[in-house]
């Protein structure tokens, strides 16, 4: 790791959220997890820092993290995407914020039902504006594999966005929380990892595996930049 | 392999329907080409069957391929994709359709750009009625990798379709074509494997990878039927 970070995960008592921060605590990295309640937040980093024998993780309100945070990290269910974007919209000006939400519209979560536009990170990206370099990553993870520190996640990720350097800081941050990472392109090109949960969920049904998950194959050369 | 069968495959003059009427000549299928020129597709049927050491392709103009075959593969450029299914759709009916297209918009290859409606398949679907069983397949193959007979392909096929047992079908012929292949869910889901491309076609030159491909990844248990 070249860098620690200050990172903010707004939505971040769920699983999901549980798994990237004491991954990242342990890499070094200070957490700050967002909740909707100041206090649920703080109580939850309390028993993160306990699983993960760490201290730097701490909660705050929602926004209060966006805004403590240099990189804002968003894992709420899919309802909850818009309304969460405005109450953080003018906390992350000028920062990366890593968009993990997933598209999935219960009961039919086997099914691919991307939103009008085509992704949430898409849309994200035009609702926080400009000056916000929103990159996604992490929709594919089994949040349990994730949580569980112990396990060797077999799940590559998709890092999507319109910024190559915004890119590369996750696909950094997905190494030190063990995961391999592709720049995957443009944000627009978060549809994939954004449906692909669908495909797994069903597999998981259909193939009783325990977190489907994806490798990418082909044997790369230099790492040329685009 | 249990069954063969006879495939037309509908534009199938390029590299992806001679990689796919090769190897299933050659695992004993009997194969039809189509292309909008008779001549063209009897001659490319001939070279095929001297590649490949078979004598099982021949080849016809499309919508007569189409009339021919028992199963219909769809291998045509995107912006031929609804008028090949209008020139074909009363030959098709009550068979099943393997639909292959990629919705590529160039220049913009290594950018997402899913159609309204969310996917090539499911319009696919749509268009020809409830009469014929779409399913998806075979998007993400390097065709250079599956027009090489000697190519051990390193990329797992995601089958996509309304009716599990056309699915399996097509199952079975990734299989006979030296592919793993998984069921994926409902045709909607198809969106993954049309959306993938773009993002493999962006590593591709990222990594300076000859054929990004996918693995899906965990341990099946009992493959149950959903």
């Amino acid at each position: 790791m070249t860098d620690t970070h200050k990172i903010a995960i707004v939505g971040g008592t769920g699983d999901l959220g549980s798994g990237l921060a004491k991954r990242w605590a342990r890499a070094g990295h200070e957490i700050v997890i967002g909740s909707r309640d100041a206090g649920r937040a703080a109580e939850t980093a309390a028993k993160f820092n306990e699983d993960a024998g760490t201290t730097s993780i701490s909660g705050l309100e929602n926004a209060d993290a966006a805004e403590a945070g240099e990189i804002v990290v968003l894992t709420v269910p899919y309802e909850n995407h818009a309304p969460t974007l405005d109450a953080i919209r003018d906390k992350v000006q000028g920062k990366i914020v890593i968009d993990v939400t997933v598209p999935l519209m219960p009961p039919k979560v086997r099914t691919v039902q991307l939103p009008e536009g085509g992704s949430c990170a898409k849309a994200a990206q035009a609702q926080l504006g400009d000056d916000v370099r929103v990159v996604s990553a992490f929709q594919n993870v089994a949040a349990a594999h994730l949580a569980d520190l112990e396990h060797d996640i077999d799940c590559d990720v998709l890092v999507c966005g319109n910024d190559p350097e915004a890119r590369e800081v996750v696909v950094k941050l997905s190494e030190d929380a063990s995961m391999k990472a592709w720049h995957a392109g443009v944000i627009a090109n978060s549809a994939i990892a954004e449906a692909l949960t669908s495909a797994l969920i069903f597999m998981n049904g259909r193939y009783k595996i325990d977190g489907a998950g994806i490798r990418i194959t082909g044997t790369p050369g230099s790492a040329a930049k685009s």
